[in-house]
C-alpha cells in the first residue's frame, strides 16, 4: 500500500486540514493516509482544546486512515526535537512519503535550502551561537543566522509551519531516511489570526471563538467538518469543558509554590538562573495571562515559557528527557485510532516493525512512556473525579477503531 | 514575670480552651500565659479550619498573652516530634512552667509512669519493637507495650491528650529542662465527640457543625467565646472558605498522578513498599474520604496516612527532617502575635535568648523556615488568587500586635 504522512496537531480538525489531507493524498496517490499526532498537549506548550481520542475520531472521520500518537517528550518541544520524533515515527511505520503544508508550497526551496545550509555548517552555526549569546531567543537568531548564509531567502522562517517543514526537510536527509517529502501550499489565513473570515481559516482563531463562546459552537461550524463539531460537541457535554492554560493556573502555582529553586532546575527546558524569577512572578500573579505578560522577556518567549511551565505541571525532568535526546531511534509506536484501511495498512507492516506497538500503560515501562502517562493525568486532572476516570480509561483501552 | 505555657491548635478557640487558660493561670499564679500552637496544618494531618492569625486573634482576646509558632516540621508528627517543638519552644523563651489537659487531671500519675518506663526501658522497648513486628500500628503497640511494664495503668493511652501530656512529661524529663508541669482535668465531651451537646464540647463536633453548615454559625455560637465567633465569620467572610481536608483533594490528586514511585519515596513519613499502593488508591477515588477509606489498613492508620499526605502536598522530605530530627534543639522562634502583657514578657526574655527570633521568610532561611512557608502556600492555595496573596502577606508582616 502506498502511504502518506502528515505530521498534525488537530487542534481541532478544521476544514484547512481537511483540504490538507485530501490535497496530500492525491498528489502523491497514496491509499492511505497516516498522522501522527501531538497528544494531550502541544508544541506551543498549550493544552489541546479536547483530549487526543475525541481529535483522533475527527480525523478517522475526515480521511485519515490511521493515527499515531506523538509522545509528549517530542511534541512539546522546539522544532528539532520535535520533527524529529515526527518524522521517525512515519519512518518506523514504513510510511515512504510525507506531505506537509508551509506559505510557499515549493518543495525545492527547502532541498535547497538544506543544501546551502550544509555547505556553510560552520558559518551559519557560529553566526546563531552569536545571535544567542547577544540574548536573542532562538527563533529569531535562526532566522538571522540562515538569512546570512542564504541571501535569496525564499522561506519565511518567522512562519512557525515553515520552521517545521524546514525541521522535517533536515531530519529525512540528516539520518538518510527513506521517506520523500512534498508540501502543500497552505491556503487563507495565517497561523496567528483570530479573527473568522473564511471557511477555511486558522485552528488558533476557531479556539478562541470555541473557548469565549462556552457551550455554544454554532460560530465555527462553518470552518469545520461536521464530524469535528460533533466530536467537540461530545467532549463538552461529557465535561463541560474546552482545555486551555487558566484551567491549569491553579496546579502550576500550587506546584511552583511547593518547589524548591533546586528542583525547578532539575526540569526540563529551565535553564539555572530563571528559578527565582519563576517562583517570584507566580506567586504575584493572579491569572496565567497575568503569569505570562509578569515573566516574559526578550529571551524568555511566550513559547519557550509556556513550554517550562507544562514541563513543571508534567514533572517531566531533563534527567528523563536526557537518554531520549541521545537516542538515535524512537522507543515505541502507540495507535491512537484506525479505520479498516488503516487497519490494513498495519497488518502488512506490523512483521517488520523494529520497535514496538504499544497502547496501555504498564507499571515498567519506558521512561518516554511514563511521562506520557503523567502528562495525560495532568490534562485529564482538571476534570472532576468521576469523569476523569471515565476519560483516563481511553488511555488504557487501546486504540479507537472506526468500522465504516 | 512568671509565665505558664500552654501547647495548642485551637482548631478553633472554644470553651473548653478558655477553661483550661483561666485554670492553668489559677493554679500557677501565672502573670502571662504562652501558647504555642501549630499554624496551618495540625497533629492529625488536617488543616486548621481557619488560618493561624485568626486562630492567634482568638487566643489573644481571650486571655492568652502571647502566642508562637510550632513549626510545620514537628506539628504534623507523631507525639514525641510535636512535644519536643513545643517544650523546647517554651524552654527556649524561658518559661518554667507548662499546664496541659488530660483525663486524669493528676500529674503524679504522669511522673510516675515515666519513672516505671525509665526502669523498664529494655524490656518495654523489646515488646514495643515484637508488637511493630505484628504489624500494630504504634499508638496500640505503644500502649499495649506500656500496659506490660506498668500493670497498675492508670493513664488511658487510647486517649489522645494523655498521650501528648506523657510525651510532654518525658521530653522535660529526659533532657532535664527547667521547667515545672502540671496538668487540668478536662472536663466533658470526648475529643473524638462528633455531637454538641453543652456549651462545653469538642472541637471536632464544632468542626463538622461549621463544615456542614457554610456560612451560618449560629449553631456552635455557645461554644466559645464570642471573639472565637468573630474570627471565624471574619475569615469566612473574605475567603467563602472553611479549611478540610476534601477541598485540598485535587491537588493531592494532581500531585500524586505526577509523581514517580521513587519521587514517593523520598518525602517524609513514606515507607518503601506503601508508594504503588499510594498511587493505585488515589487514582481510583472520588474523594477524599474514598480514597481514605479505600487506603487505611491496621498498620496505615487515618493519622498516619492524613500526614503522609499532607507531607506529600507540602513537598516535605525525609532529607529535610533528618537533620531536624537530629538537632537537640529548635533553631528559631517564630511569633505569631501578643498584647501588651506579652511584649513586656518578651523584653524582658529577648536578650537571654540563646535563638534568634523570625517572622518573615527569606531566600536564605533555615530548613525548618522553608518547609514553613511551602506549608501555608499550600495552606492558602484554594483560595482564589487575589485573596490569597492577601492573606499570604500576613505570613510576612510579622506578628499580631493587639492594643487594648
Amino acid at each position: 500500500m502506498n502511504a502518506c504522512g502528515l505530521i498534525v496537531e488537530y487542534n481541532p480538525f478544521h476544514n484547512g486540514h481537511l483540504y490538507h489531507a485530501r490535497q496530500a493524498k492525491k498528489i502523491t496517490n497514496a491509499d492511505v493516509l497516516i498522522a501522527v499526532m501531538s497528544g494531550s498537549f502541544l508544541q506551543r506548550g498549550e493544552p489541546a482544546i479536547v483530549d487526543k481520542y475525541h481529535r483522533t475520531k475527527m480525523a478517522l472521520n475526515s480521511g485519515i486512515d490511521l493515527v499515531i500518537e506523538l509522545p509528549y517528550g517530542y511534541a512539546v518541544q522546539s522544532s528539532n526535537l520535535f520533527a524529529f520524533g515526527s518524522v521517525q515515527s512515519l519512518h518506523q511505520l514504513g510510511v515512504e512519503q510525507l506531505c506537509f503544508g508551509s506559505e510557499s508550497g515549493d518543495i525545492q526551496s527547502f532541498l535547497n535550502h538544506y543544501h546551502m545550509l550544509q555547505e556553510n555548517k560552520a558559518q551559519y552555526q557560529h553566526t546563531l551561537k552569536e545571535y544567542l549569546t547577544q540574548g536573542l531567543p532562538f527563533p529569531v537568531a535562526n532566522k538571522k543566522a540562515l538569512e546570512k548564509i542564504i541571501p535569496a531567502n525564499t522561506i519565511d522562517f518567522s512562519k512557525p509551519n515553515n520552521i517545521l517543514g524546514f525541521s522535517y526537510i533536515r531530519q529525512i536527509l540528516e539520518q538518510e531516511l527513506d521517506i520523500q517529502a512534498c508540501t502543500i501550499k497552505r491556503i487563507k489565513n495565517d497561523y496567528h489570526d483570530t479573527e473568522i473570515t473564511n471557511s477555511i481559516t486558522s485552528a488558533t482563531s476557531i479556539r478562541t471563538k470555541i473557548i469565549d463562546q462556552k457551550e455554544n459552537i454554532n460560530k465555527i461550524k462553518e470552518t469545520m467538518p461536521f464530524q469535528s463539531t460533533k466530536q467537540l460537541q461530545s467532549y463538552y457535554n461529557k465535561t463541560k469543558t474546552w482545555h486551555h492554560w487558566e484551567l491549569y493556573f491553579p496546579y502550576l502555582q500550587y506546584k511552583i509554590g511547593t518547589m524548591t529553586p533546586e528542583e525547578l532546575v532539575t526540569i526540563e527546558g529551565i535553564d539555572e538562573g530563571i528559578e527565582y524569577r519563576i517562583k517570584k512572578f507566580t506567586k504575584k500573579a493572579v491569572t496565567f495571562y497575568d503569569l505570562m505578560q509578569k515573566i516574559k522577556t526578550k529571551r524568555y518567549t511566550w513559547t519557550r515559557l509556556q513550554r517550562m511551565f507544562l514541563h513543571i505541571l508534567t514533572n517531566t525532568k531533563k534527567e528523563e528527557m536526557k537518554s531520549i535526546k541521545e537516542s538515535r531511534s524512537i522507543p515505541y509506536i502507540r495507535l491512537l485510532g484506525m479505520n479498516k484501511n488503516g487497519q490494513l495498512f498495519l497488518n502488512q507492516k506490523k512483521s517488520n516493525l523494529s520497535i514496538p506497538i504499544v497502547s496501555s500503560y504498564q507499571r515498567e515501562m519506558h521512561p518516554l512512556l511514563k511521562i506520557e502517562e503523567r502528562a495525560s493525568y495532568t490534562y485529564y486532572s482538571i476534570i472532576p473525579p468521576q469523569i476523569r476516570r471515565h476519560l483516563f480509561k481511553q488511555e488504557i483501552q487501546g486504540p479507537i477503531i472506526l468500522n465504516d
